[in-house]
């Protein structure tokens, strides 16, 4: 499965769309806006530049995508009137996904120019607001076009399920789970945590082709604080869902096979494993690294959440006729968790700043 | 009626989509190639630039949205070829308003990427594709970020219906008519006129903030050799629609008022109104300004290329129901001028620089 092909958030404004169910998203950003503030501001301290790129990464759909965008502009715009400097020329990027719903921002976007002509008097010559497709783990801009990155609830998605996973069909390496699990061996969570490494390694080197020297970068994705990559904090999520499946295969509805051959393309990295790409790679130093915890609500937001941003790719390994059921089960189980434990989970945030 | 909101080729793939009818427009590209191919040698010859950004502006949707580009980087790659200098980073925008089908264009890319890396092993870090949502009777590109702009099939596009047209909305000035006719008043004439200079003037400000000195921009769009605003050349298809409307008013399934308020947003200008706005703005020199005759085919070919572009429009004016019957009816008309008529139109195009 190629996660560029196959991968996207739900699209369209319905019951299970992305745009209506992404709240948890909302909570990181609102909790990141404080660091993305510091981080705008770090960039104008040193050279306040004429025209200053900025661009969101896993910018997805729905009200989120221009939300972190309208926060940064307030920042500059704060900045430069603190400063008695005018404003740069704003040059926007918004990233995600080929397969990725872009018309809707994109008709969107009328209004949020409008507002931005109402509030801040910037007009048509002032800011620039652009849709660039494709993976992040790769280039995406030309050299040294951007002073300000942000990326937030989208690299825990790897670019591809570890391949030794995929390819060992007569023997699954995983069997009757979709994700890490205590009863994985350890084949299973090295593989992971390879893929993140050099998934994450290309992200670093690609952004830091098309960063200023000094230019700041403000990354939030799901993470753990343990050290064990099987603890229940980062992989509760996938073993319910992994639940769910086999009980359906037990009543033969699925194939148990289907559950073999089936990996999320996701690994949620401790803070350390984090912390020693970054160093590793080298172009950047980190300013801050923290992790934020998140409850699971006792309603079913999670569940919705997770539908919006996994049945796309569930949908093309099980079919679309199981979803309906298969995120019924899912409900039930995850209910019955949160019921039981005070459910959470983790979300990584790290400030970064290019090296000269 | 706001033509950024409503204006946009027929989506999809279907019988009657932009992409299945852009045959005329194909045959249009296939002419002005050559022209786009000197004008991109030009912009190489004085000072060979590191990093090149090229525009192309009303790009729609379907197969021709990336031949032009595809053109314009073979160009570019033949020409670094013979100079033995390394490729310049290129860097691509796509614009067309914000209710254009943008998600077709980007599914597209990564096949696009993976021929410039088979063909000419131009990688990721060698060309970068974005989408501008927004209207070319603006600002769309930051200051003096593109080398060469290129427009085909959008220019005839007016940004409104000259006011006066829809203001009188109790003594309608264009009776029965839904484009300038040879009875339509003055005023009428002399409306579209002048919204066409405000337009055009308004263009081309826009692009001399945004190209570089020495920049080239190619346009084609519907226009004539008539000095006549009313001659059947430019008006036959708009006059013929017209027709098909007043039958239906006629038998009662619509209303003859609705006619009389929909006016075209679209002005097919002579080649010395064309040259008299470039010279009054004073921003750009040309370097050649042809009329190309193009042949209604004897088949329905016309009549599918005028629903796939003006089908938004008359739909949200005149009802989604009706649109098959008067597309029938206006075959009808078409049919029967074409059998009498060496039925023809024009397209200008005309090749400019930007002045020091």
């Amino acid at each position: 499965m190629e996660v560029v092909q196959v991968l996207h958030m739900n699209k369209g404004e319905g019951e299970t769309s992305y745009a209506k169910n992404s709240v948890v998203q909302k909570k990181i950003i609102s909790i990141e806006t404080s660091i993305i503030k510091e981080a705008v501001q770090k960039c104008l301290e040193k050279n306040f530049p004429d025209s200053m790129g900025i661009a969101d990464l896993g910018c997805s759909t729905g009200p989120n995508s221009l939300m972190v965008i309208s926060d940064v502009i307030d920042t500059i715009y704060a900045t430069s009137n603190q400063k008695e400097i005018p404003l740069p020329e704003i040059r926007v990027s918004l990233n995600d996904l080929p397969g990725n719903d872009f018309n809707s921002i994109f008709i969107s976007l009328p209004e949020f120019y409008n507002q931005l002509k109402k509030e801040k008097n910037i007009g048509q010559e002032g800011c620039f607001i652009s849709g660039v497709a494709g993976s992040f783990y790769g280039r995406l801009f030309p050299k040294k076009s951007l002073h300000f990155v942000h990326s937030s609830s989208s690299l825990h998605w790897l670019s591809q399920v570890p391949r030794v996973l995929d390819s060992n069909i007569l023997k699954p390496l995983n069997k009757g789970k979709i994700y890490i699990s205590k009863s994985s061996p350890r084949s299973v969570l090295d593989a992971y945590l390879s893929q993140f490494k050099r998934d994450f390694t290309l992200f670093l080197k690609s952004r830091s082709e098309e960063m200023v020297v000094d230019g700041h970068m403000v990354l939030s994705f799901i993470g753990r604080v343990s050290a064990d990559p099987a603890s229940g904090e980062s992989c509760m999520q996938w073993e319910l869902l992994a639940q769910a499946l086999m009980s359906m295969a037990l009543e033969g509805i699925i194939e148990e096979e289907k559950i073999d051959s089936f990996n999320a393309p996701s690994y949620a990295p401790s803070a350390q494993e984090v912390r020693s790409v970054v160093e590793e790679e080298g172009s950047f130093t980190i300013n801050c690294l923290e992790a934020i915890e998140i409850e699971w609500d006792g309603g079913q937001q999670a569940v919705k959440t997770i539908r919006a941003v996994a049945e796309s790719m569930l949908e093309v390994h099980f079919g679309k006729e199981i979803m309906d059921e298969l995120f019924k089960r899912y409900a039930e189980l995850v209910g019955d968790y949160i019921s039981k434990t005070r459910a959470k989970f983790f979300y990584l945030v790290i400030s970064l700043t290019k090296k000269g």
